[in-house]
């Protein structure tokens, strides 16, 4: 069993009220591969260039996600700059292509096997490329962000018709569908193909919403959030690595995916950059599950 | 056992998106006591003026709400009018003190042998006042609003710290005690005596916390809100008769009044006014808490 993440991989220079990191570790295939890697196999498919950090391959070594679809191309390597002036929304301050502006995701061979994908956030258009690449998956999911929404609506729209899984905040689901209402904005996704909404919330956690469940978890409260970045990728990613020890997308499955994707955002957004879901200990992991269920139940 | 509810009564004129309602039923102690009439014996003890309509005493009466603490006095009703904007927060209109001006609450004879006590939001001296003439209650608990935190902190602390129970939304909480975040801000207030604070988070739910423990609960999932006009004091008061049936103030007694009291805020935002909470088979409410609970665990 192992999982595909196709996304961004970058560098990061983040502004919070707790302090600056400049050309950090960053993007979402690298914040949804060290999450998952807790909980299965990972294989990440995307492109650096040639300033990336060999201390960044070697933690994604570390962490045995396969390296076999990361493509070093000659440029450098993707940038986002972004600072936040309150912790539920990052402006952009520069965003530099690089080596991303011609990348065409390849599947390679050690992925033909794998059984499930997510296509974390990047131009539904590279998310339909691998579609066509894949082979059948058990679970495929994908994420988004506003600015695909408004840019490429039908582009996106044909991505979501394919997967069973979508992952958006709520003012993505809000605009995305035009509904208010993120239960009927959720309808209105599952009408369109999908058999299961992520609908993320921030600090108050997310809910899944499928035909006939409604599924809500809580954030785990972190007292002191340093940096949001990568919390929704953390979240996925992780999500899609539990549900594989499942196999059928049922309510225990989604319970149990949704309850450790909160604690790996949790733990994500205590530190800068990927800090807080490094080298992580899994009875750490489980323990705070365990109490995220207790203050549920 | 039963349940003593302090606070205003009045009649509002509301506008929202749904519609608009003229001097309806209204008030904290109003919304409180019929909620909380499904669940426990409720005394109501407030002042309305000559004009207050018999239609609304007869509602009170029908869910065998006690009226011994019920004052007419000479003069008007008590009016608020508001409009909502958005469904989150109520920009007030016009304000009418009227009969209140003058109210001091007086417990009668029959509320001496009342387990529970619930000061609703109203100033925070008239809080007290019912404070030093009320004998020892197993659960007593206030509710309160931005506007008494701004005009007179000092006098809500005095009250804050005599009772057992704070119900405050997440501006409330943080305004009063210049936390940000709520864990901390709850933590803060439970230094100054209570034991147990909720914090209300509008269509996220409520957090129960007390120096130990962490319970979440999500709002029950409402498509047309049309009023949220009393949806707290609805919630405060199942909350507080759900207590009385556990006696002690434990998880289990926490998390059962929470959320019934989840639901009936639903309820009572489904609909204009009082009109969600009037005359509710009490199997409905077990149903939807009962589903409440699948949406979590």
């Amino acid at each position: 069993m192992s999982l595909v993440i196709v996304g961004s991989i970058g560098l990061d220079t983040i502004s919070t009220h707790a302090g600056r990191v400049i050309d950090a570790i960053g993007g979402s295939a690298v914040y949804g591969s060290i999450s998952a890697s807790y909980f299965t196999d990972v294989n990440i498919i995307g492109v650096v260039g040639e300033d990336y950090p060999s201390s960044a391959i070697e933690i994604l070594k570390r962490h045995g996600i396969c390296l076999d679809g990361l493509e070093i191309a000659p440029g450098k390597t993707f940038r986002w700059s972004g600072e936040y002036h309150d912790l539920n929304k990052a402006e952009t301050l520069v965003t530099e292509l690089n080596v991303f502006a011609d990348f065409v995701p390849k599947l390679p061979e050690s992925c033909s096997s794998c059984h499930s994908l997510l296509l974390a956030n990047i131009h539904p258009n590279l998310q339909m490329e691998v579609l066509k690449q894949s082979s059948a998956y058990t679970h495929l999911a994908c994420d988004t962000m506003n600015f695909w929404i408004d840019s490429c609506p039908n582009e996106l729209a044909e991505v979501i018709a394919k997967v069973h899984i979508v992952f958006m905040n709520e003012d993505e689901v809000r605009d995305f569908t035009g509904k208010d209402d993120i239960f009927q904005a959720a309808r209105e996704l599952l009408k369109q193909g999908p058999k299961l909404v992520i609908v993320k919330r921030g600090e108050y956690g997310s809910v899944a919403i499928r035909e006939d469940e409604v599924f809500f978890a809580p954030a785990y409260p972190i007292i002191n959030v340093k940096d949001p970045t990568g919390a929704g990728d953390t979240f996925a990613g992780a999500f899609m690595a539990c549900l594989e020890g499942h196999g059928e997308l049922n309510s225990a499955a989604i319970r149990d995916a949704i309850r450790y994707g909160t604690v790996m955002a949790a733990l994500n957004v205590s530190e800068f950059s990927v800090a807080g879901i490094l080298d992580l200990d899994r009875k750490l992991i489980d323990q705070y599950k365990e109490e995220l269920c207790q203050m549920t139940r």
